[in-house]
């Protein structure tokens, strides 16, 4: 009931000609009744927001009920004027102001690439995705929707991936009841099978208005919706992978009508497009520019394919790269080289899941799951985590598409080495890439040792020369070391202040030649920052 | 002297009119005789030979000595008829013909990439790369030069890295003493410095010619000769690194007329280009294209930076792929991530070199070396040797540098793997890729398990029923094994017939449990292959 307030409110709507004040970041909304002739849906209906030199233009959509929308998202403070156009006389030239104040504190904008190999949100922080699988956050029984709201709402993620069209998957206990499109006939065939006919020129509003709630609520936790708008998983069941160029345009312009105003709104053209039989190599280029033109914010954009297969992430399109491959998260050294590849910040969104089932991709053991997603981390790159538990004889839900609650162990973890990432003063990345397979660096004088899957005793104080692009350790400079326990969630200081040597063979040493002494444990990582004289 | 000898006699000289014989993928040249007026250099001088449906143009080139000539490598079968055109009157509008017969058993053609991720030579049959590296093998004393001729004539590669320009590096200790462009002045400034001024505008003909002929040798012996057009080791001694836009093209453009229409070469555009501190980013560019638009026969093309940076490998003048970055190559899983991105085939061009020197990148133990160029083809993709070894007090040659002889112990591993390599039905990759780390394919029912560091008693007779885009493993077919040791270049038959399992979680299984006893060894492959009942 919380979030339904909270969403009402949010909809900041509008009557014609009025002023309307949003915040930097928000979402305006101004909506008109009208009674179309023939197909509602045909209507077309758009308006250009200006402000100063700033202009942008969003698409309307046709909400049902004769309600018409427009939904906007200033990107700058100030007044936006704007002027509709439509075919629908009643619709045209309407004309108003939207009055955009400062963002408050927990709107710090839209996410976009720092131009380099990590993210930032528009007001400047920067973002590290730490984000989990909800396949079916949006499209199965409305109180599964809620408690996967409330799971996340605990979890400490920041990012979820969710499918837009409905899945149909051997793990699936429920089948959608509410449909992206109209719904014609539904009858049952000579062999028993449920066949659909849609009007693909009629989408159900009522499917995308709990779309749009789902956004906003992972909005309001801070947590960024990556949208895939196409995957294999329909199998047949609904025909929504076979709607062909006509429709598939029209749904993603609908799409981004409704949802591109939306801050936290990701896009990723498929979930393994390589396993969707019905497109070929260079309908995803088509399909990602359609996309791309309808979306005047430019939202991070992306596609993602099955196992170690890549799409061509050099397109100007893509903002980053989304992976499915497990090999580049075994080591550092591995995740490193996929940092250096792309010229673009990359994240692994699957590489397999923590769980118990029999299929090989979601069994991960919680400690391998955390140790990938800090091999990633490490690397300078992104890791996507999901979690698979079926509980034997038991109708259980899966957090990875059903949602539901979690019931495994990384998420925790995952959320206390985040932490740990957002402290560090820059993007971590190997210090010395290719010739250094345990350190990274966030800056100078701040690196990261981890130990992964050892248990050691000690420790020998040494770092590389190489220091990534920052300033290296010069001799005499002193430092002291953390002992992060990632699988216990402790941070203890070691008491020792290590003295650098100058470069021997490419390394520093301690001067004194001492030890960190470790605890008996695996999944240390060592915090190693330079004291201050 | 023989060597000289062929190389004459390769060089099927013409008159005016003439018509001359060469075999298809062989060199046919046209001189002219001419005395300019002014430069000779600046003489335009270009030729388009016809045959049939086909044309193609190249550029001609001064040789000194009032002598012009205009090469041309016939990609078919037949006559090609060519007229010249040319700044001078002498030089224009000749005409006449080349007659290309039957390319003779060893020459089977261009190499080019097979539209896949592999290389074919232009004929058909599978090329991989086995290559070694020879910076300065056209650079210093002749005698040495030849002496790297004959190591090579020897050793089992099948290509070959060398740098045009001259360089100068720590381990050098001759300075090239013929330049690629004419000396104006040769001085000594109050540093005590040399200093050089060069005119650009008139290439060395002597320089070229010797290029010309070890390219020539190189293809003699079947290797590939794979020119790094730029580089940064010129280390301010004579700037060839910073003769600007202008003579960049030049000598580019002079470069490819002389050797484009031999049949082993490729280009590199640099070696580590992202160290060649006088050109940026986007200038590799423009190099790259002047390049392929000389170039009509679209020689091999790529571009190596330093350690792990990459370039923009998806342009399409690049035909493949030439890295820098150990870390692909430290496990086959990791070299496999490198196949399944580019969508080109992939070289790793520079993972280290086998050798005893101070330098990291330089001191790989053969057994090492070996190791990485295994991990790469089970990976598939292929991977460059290098040898660097300085015998301590004694002023030696380094082989990957200044050429002479193989002191190291991985070449003839390397030579021995080839055989194998060749002999597999397909290119050799993953068979179930970033699933299983020891097991590649080469086709239905043909298997490499790699062993790599460890010393096993037995392997247990086990294979993925995954097998990259080939036919999977049936219940009930049969094995063979043989057992590879490639430190000691044997291959011992197993004497058990395995008997394929139904699928067990992933997997096929010897219905037996039977072993493979294995010698207390590393560096074991084991070939499997069906038995066909």
């Amino acid at each position: 009931m919380k979030h339904l307030l909270t969403f009402l409110l949010l909809l900041a709507t509008t009557s014609l000609h009025a002023q309307t004040t949003v915040e930097k970041w928000g979402c305006a909304e101004l909506s008109f009744t009208h009674e179309a002739q023939g197909n509602p849906f045909d209507v077309t209906l758009e308006a250009t927001f200006t402000n100063g030199d700033q202009s942008l233009s969003v698409r309307g959509f046709y909400d049902g009920d004769n309600t018409y929308r427009i939904r906007f998202m200033p990107t700058e403070e100030g007044t936006w004027s704007y002027t509709t156009r439509s075919s629908a006389r009643a619709l045209n030239r309407q004309k108003g102001t939207i009055e955009a104040t400062a963002p408050t504190a927990a709107n710090r904008g839209m996410v976009t690439t720092d131009g380099a190999l990590g993210f930032r949100y528009a007001e400047g922080d920067r973002y590290h995705p730490f984000g989990t699988t909800n396949y079916a956050l949006a499209l199965f029984r409305p109180e599964i929707q809620e408690q996967t709201i409330q799971s996340l709402s605990k979890a400490g993620f920041n990012k979820t991936r969710l499918c837009i069209l409905p899945k149909d998957y051997p793990t699936e206990h429920d089948a959608p009841t509410v449909f992206p499109f109209e719904m014609v006939s539904k009858s049952v065939d000579e062999a028993g099978k449920t066949v659909y006919k849609w009007d693909f020129t009629r989408p159900n509003p009522a499917f995308f208005q709990n779309l749009d709630r789902r956004i906003l609520q992972l909005q309001e936790l801070g947590i960024e919706a990556d949208l895939i708008l196409f995957h294999p998983y329909d199998k047949g069941v609904w025909g929504f992978d076979r709607m062909g160029e006509e429709f598939d345009r029209k749904y993603l312009e609908y799409l981004v009508a409704r949802v591109g105003s939306y801050r936290n709104v990701w896009w990723s053209l498929a979930n393994e497009w390589d396993l969707v039989r019905t497109k070929k190599y260079e309908d995803w280029k088509t399909l990602t520019r359609i996309v791309v033109e309808a979306d005047p914010y430019r939202h991070l954009c992306s596609i993602h394919g099955g196992s170690a297969v890549y799409y061509d992430y050099h397109m100007p399109e893509y903002t980053h790269v989304s992976f499915q491959d497990e090999g580049p998260l075994f080591t550092m050294t591995a995740a490193g080289t996929m940092r250096q590849i792309f010229r673009k910040p990359v994240i692994a969104d699957e590489i397999g899941y923590e769980g118990n089932t029999a299929f090989r991709w979601a069994r991960w053991s919680p400690q391998y799951m955390t140790h990938l997603v800090t091999n990633g981390i490490m690397g300078g790159i992104y890791v996507t985590h999901g979690e698979c538990y079926n509980a034997p004889g038991v109708k259980d839900w899966v957090f990875w598409s059903d949602g539901s609650v979690l019931r495994g162990k990384s998420w925790e973890r995952i959320a206390f080495l985040r932490k740990i990432v957002e402290e560090a003063p820059e993007q971590i990345r190997p210090a010395d890439i290719c010739r250094d397979e345990v350190t990274s660096t966030a800056g100078e004088g701040y690196f990261f040792v981890y130990l992964g899957q050892q248990i050691m005793r000690d420790w020998v104080f040494n770092l590389p020369d190489s220091n990534s692009r920052f300033k290296r350790i010069q001799e005499g400079d002193k430092f002291r070391v953390e002992i992060i326990n990632l699988w216990d969630m402790t941070i203890e200081e070691c008491p020792t202040i290590f003295e650098a040597t100058e470069r021997i063979n490419y390394r520093h040493y301690d001067k004194g030649h001492r030890l960190v002494q470790l605890p008996e444990a695996p999944y240390l990582l060592l915090r190693i920052r330079k004291v201050e004289s």
